[in-house]
């Protein structure tokens, strides 16, 4: 039994979309069907939405879940209207937030992904910069630029951990594949350790690193169940001898890792260095 | 006036970090010092935060506002009885989503970011290493494999958009950098054409591209406001002959063009092609 699910919002949508998945992800037992609605700004938008509503209805056999956040009362109104069981995910909030602020909330949709503030929007975007220009080890010496360095083998998750650190936290950031050549010296490059306090470790399970890698390179030695296994022992012998926080890709999303790496970062800034990761 | 802001959760903190930003842009004449508190899943670290909370009070001589996303009923208790103006911005929807359910919520944390659907985060991290390696036109002849083509000049925007692009929604992006060589010509090359029904174009005021140029290659004719006036001039007129949607990167962030590229797609899927973005 699937039942239709709206996100529904005057702009982008993500703010919808963000906590309408996490109010999913509590009941995971049931199959949804997610439709993203973005951009019903309009009073014909809002008519077309809820003639979609009735469509899932009919279909499911069940009123469609809609979450919402709507700053516009007249198209709130249509929606809430519709044949569905909608959730208002902002507009409860606004009010006691403006009483407690003492400052009446301002009403315009879209503000919240806007350039609002064009600082830190710039520092995101030289940030993504950076982390495509910092790639794969290519410019060592440009670690000391970076606010973070994650070093692993290959297609243990480097690439796309940094992207998401820059994107979503403006941290410049910059990776260093540890290779066969580190492996044989049992150790990374100099400006590796100069950068020691910033450098985060990623591990994965040598059967999963073997599944992706197979992918890229199939029946290649460096697809080998036996190299995987050996680059990845090789590489917590070089993560234990410098001692860095070590972060596992397999069991967590890009997302998980990339909040620890920030807090760690931010603690460390503030002089807490807490128990978040194990350091080896 | 400064006053404190703590987003708070037991994970990875991005749903509490997403809403609260959004609450917050409705009150954007006020000024509001940002703490993220992700990973607060133990009574000792409840605690210290509410030390913090005090100690933001005493400084900002107001009580801070807290956004958070509790499960653990012990934990949000010790959290909500500190000096601050508590939102809990998760559970109040909870309750009757799984009235409406039918069924009872899992209580577990941190499932909203984490891989629940390994189907769907594999395709997210292919489509970053699919953007990756096909960034600035490398490689025209894997067009017909993407989901989506930006093209538009140097600087106005591609990489980053593409990247969210991939990393949001899971499409496969690639993109097209409009040269000399294509205004010569007046027309970008056939594998471009080919592809047409997924191109977007993006442009960007010439006085903002001369900023971005400038900081880059200082001094040079490709920094310069008639070179930076001549390009746009030159790919509007090429966008114009093509006759695809183009988006803005001047006024508008990476989310809003890409959440506007990703309904666009949608809606042509769908056989609902809206007049979201004008076709010039």
């Amino acid at each position: 039994m699937r039942r239709t699910v709206f996100f529904v919002s005057e702009s982008t949508g993500i703010t919808a979309e963000t906590l309408g998945h996490s109010l999913l992800s509590q009941f995971d037992t049931l199959d949804f069907e997610q439709v993203y609605m973005p951009y019903i700004n309009t009073v014909l938008r809002a008519e077309a939405l809820t003639q979609r509503m009735q469509e899932a209805a009919d279909r499911d056999g069940l009123r469609p879940i809609v979450f919402a956040t709507m700053l516009n009362n007249e198209i709130r109104t249509i929606i809430k209207g519709g044949n569905c069981f909608y959730l208002e995910l902002f507009e409860v909030f606004v009010e006691p937030l403006s009483v407690e602020l003492g400052v009446p909330p301002s009403r315009k949709s879209g503000r919240s992904h806007a350039i609002t503030k064009p600082s830190s929007y710039t520092k995101r975007i030289e940030a993504i910069n950076f982390a495509m220009a910092n790639d794969d080890g290519v410019r060592p010496d440009n670690f000391h630029r970076a606010d973070v360095v994650l070093i692993g083998v290959s297609r243990s998750g480097k690439t796309p951990t940094c992207l998401y650190l820059a994107m979503h936290y403006g941290l410049r950031s910059a990776n260093y594949p540890i290779t066969e050549e580190d492996f044989e010296r049992g150790d990374v490059p100099q400006l590796v350790w100069d950068c020691r306090h910033k450098v985060f470790a990623l591990t994965i399970d040598p059967q999963r690193l073997q599944l992706i890698r197979e992918e890229r390179r199939p029946g290649s030695d460096y697809a080998s169940v036996s190299r995987c296994h050996e680059d990845i022992r090789h590489a917590q012998l070089i993560f234990k001898r410098l001692q860095v926080p070590v972060l596992n890709t397999t069991t967590q999303s890009i997302e998980e890792i990339a909040s620890q790496i920030n807090k760690i970062l931010t603690d460390n800034l503030e002089g807490r260095s807490g128990p978040l990761v194990e350091r080896p």
